[in-house]
């Protein structure tokens, strides 16, 4: 069946009989959040053995007690190596990453980066937004009165040709990019568009890429690799411009992670500088038993094949729906890790699909939310999480979509 | 031997040959840090044994996963229950209640608090710093720019009477107080001193009373009760100007515990809307093994009895040194708790004695560090922290003390 609007009053009729069906189910289902599924998280669970009252906590100083304000050498050591940077380059702290972000920027906001002028103090200012992005990010920039651009993303990462014109502004300050398995389309940044990002000459001194690796090792079957962007930056004299955040909160535990951030040493010394006022330094046990269960970078890629056999029949099984159900009306893209699918429905149907689907007791990401301010223009983009629920409800709740997605496209032409 | 100046000479010649002896013994003490000892943090060993891989974290929701901004029910319960309010009235977070303090003032300069304009565009504003008190709160408060405004302690807490007359000026937004056991003299406030913070009527709307209730439960023998007063606060309508923070810094690990505020429910609503863009959550699983380990307040109490029968001694050894060999020159504070030993020497001479100790091996806080701007006008306190060091150790190093104290004394008629 051709979607003409020929052929809409036929396939209205048929797909609302469906959905009637699905109505009278009393479905209860969530497609919303990012989040790992219970099993994911068991695989986990023997993180907590690994400490216990009779183990040894004093390494370069004693654990328990307060000190190091830039996170245990140990730490320090493993997550560089994941990272691929100097011991000297990060900075390991407590349990969100999103923290360490909205941090950053705040401390921009009221001290000033780069040795510039507080933005607090600086008028009118924005911030890039690679579209469709991740909510959070928006909404930290929003929240701090910048006025969000955005840019468009593409297979290989944010248009840089549009990224490279529009930093000529002085009031640019930041961009938001996650670099790898990207949130929501799983797009994974080309060398080029790294090395693009790495020779950024930004009118503003204190402008500053906030790259968010959240799903740096968090492939589905084979990992795609990603440049490192602050070793490239650094060969152009770049370095300070980069600001590189990653966490465990998809690895170990989504509520009880260990989060970081990868910058030059001039950054490093700035940030404990600012940080040494606000606390005496993080969760330094829960760091110590991060390292103690995964031991060296080699471990966490092991523990992620373990947590990718879980997720990938979960992609799967959503590739498998959209294929049969959705062919010739959406597109969507087939992410090779991550946590996300990012559909295309009909413009003007977002909107109207996700309504449909709520009434029928099935909950997905707002239309809209991948957008700066919640709006997408073409009120056409979903993004589709399919890790908490297990594979047979996904089936359902993915079935549910193709079917509003049909009749909202159907109403447009009754 | 009586310290007046027909005596410097005899004094300064017996101490001298003491010091030099000291010198020789190649000391390397150190009674500066509030730090637990590690004989201390033993104590909460048995805390890294109440969850292991087999135990059930799945309580209000799965404490392994995303959620929850403002605390999980059981601690938000244990912890009201410790201080006195409403579960409605107290967000539970991360390890450090420095970083709480900071962020609430960070949020008031940047957004603003109870509806008035942020401070950051108030122009020069002032707050209020009871002297002596923590280096770190006025630290954080100058990094801000605040004007910091000394209002002298009393055994009943800070002056009420200047902090009244202070308040009058619209430009002055808070005032820091660690009402129980104060750092670092110990002083407690009085039921009437807390009524009259309470019923506080300061000119600026955005005022705010930052209560850190550091050492709530440290008692050394008898605990000495301080009045709720957040409680009181909400009797005179005033219940919006008070935070009031805690942790479990020095109960269970100093650099591992769990932080939280306690203020209105007006105040927790705002609070968590700011904190739902910084973080998704903090770490459920540590505040749950916090409550599974203590239980209920009476759990926290009896630990405390156990933590103070190790203070005790330590705290009685200062005393019993102080009283031997520094009658007559110093005075000094008798706390019933906390962590620390308030010193007041001849004037123009802590400087002097902390440098003499230091080049004997013996590390003091630094003179000054107890003002703000580091700048104590009489040059006389020393703030003694006694919990770290062996008992032992305790003996030399205020002995060295002493012994400095009298050469800097002397050493003004020499």
């Amino acid at each position: 069946m051709m979607y003409t609007k020929d052929n809409a009053q036929t396939i209205y009729q048929s797909e609302i009989k469906k959905y009637n069906d699905y109505k009278s189910m009393g479905l209860n289902l969530n497609m919303s959040r990012g989040k790992p599924a219970p099993d994911q998280l068991n695989i986990s669970s023997d993180i907590l053995d690994v400490l216990n009252s009779k183990s040894n906590l004093i390494g370069s100083v004693d654990y328990r007690n307060y000190g190091i304000l830039d996170g245990i050498p140990e730490a320090k050591k493993l997550f560089s190596e994941l990272c691929g940077v100097r011991e000297s380059q990060i900075v390991v702290m407590g349990n969100s990453s999103l923290n360490i972000m909205y941090d950053m920027v705040q401390r921009g906001m009221q001290f000033g980066v780069g040795g510039e002028k507080p933005m607090n103090a600086q008028g009118k200012l924005k911030w890039l937004c690679p579209v469709p992005g991740y909510d959070r990010h928006f909404a930290v920039t929003e929240l701090f009165g910048f006025e969000l651009i955005c840019v468009p993303m593409k297979e290989d990462g944010p248009d840089m040709d549009i990224v490279e014109e529009l930093v000529k502004d002085p009031t640019v300050k930041g961009i938001w990019c996650v670099p790898k398995y990207s949130n929501p389309q799983g797009y994974v940044c080309s060398d080029e568009v790294v090395r693009r990002f790495a020779r950024l000459k930004p009118a503003a001194k204190d402008f500053r890429i906030y790259w968010d690796n959240a799903y740096g090792v968090h492939f589905l079957d084979e990992d795609v690799p990603l440049l490192n962007l602050l070793e490239e930056a650094e060969k152009c004299g770049n370095e300070d411009m980069v600001y590189m955040f990653g966490s465990t909160s998809k690895i170990s535990f989504a509520g009880a992670g260990i989060a970081y951030i990868c910058c030059s040493e001039n950054n490093v010394k700035w940030l404990t500088k600012l940080m040494s006022y606000q606390t005496i330094g993080h969760n330094k046990i829960d760091q110590y038993a991060h390292v103690l269960y995964f031991k060296d970078a080699n471990g966490i890629r092991t523990h992620m094949k373990k947590l990718a056999s879980l997720l990938k029949p979960k992609f799967d099984k959503v590739f498998e729906v959209l294929e049969r159900s959705g062919k010739g009306l959406m597109d969507w893209t087939k992410p090779k890790g991550g946590y996300f699918i990012s559909v295309d429905l009909p413009e003007g149907t977002a909107k109207r699909t996700v309504e449909l689907a709520k009434e029928a007791g099935v909950i997905f990401t707002a239309a809209g939310a991948t957008f700066p301010y919640k709006k997408d223009p073409k009120d056409s983009n979903v993004r589709i999480a399919p890790s908490f629920p297990p594979v047979n409800e996904l089936e359902t709740a993915m079935e549910v979509f193709c079917c509003c997605s049909k009749i909202a496209w159907a109403e447009k032409y009754l």
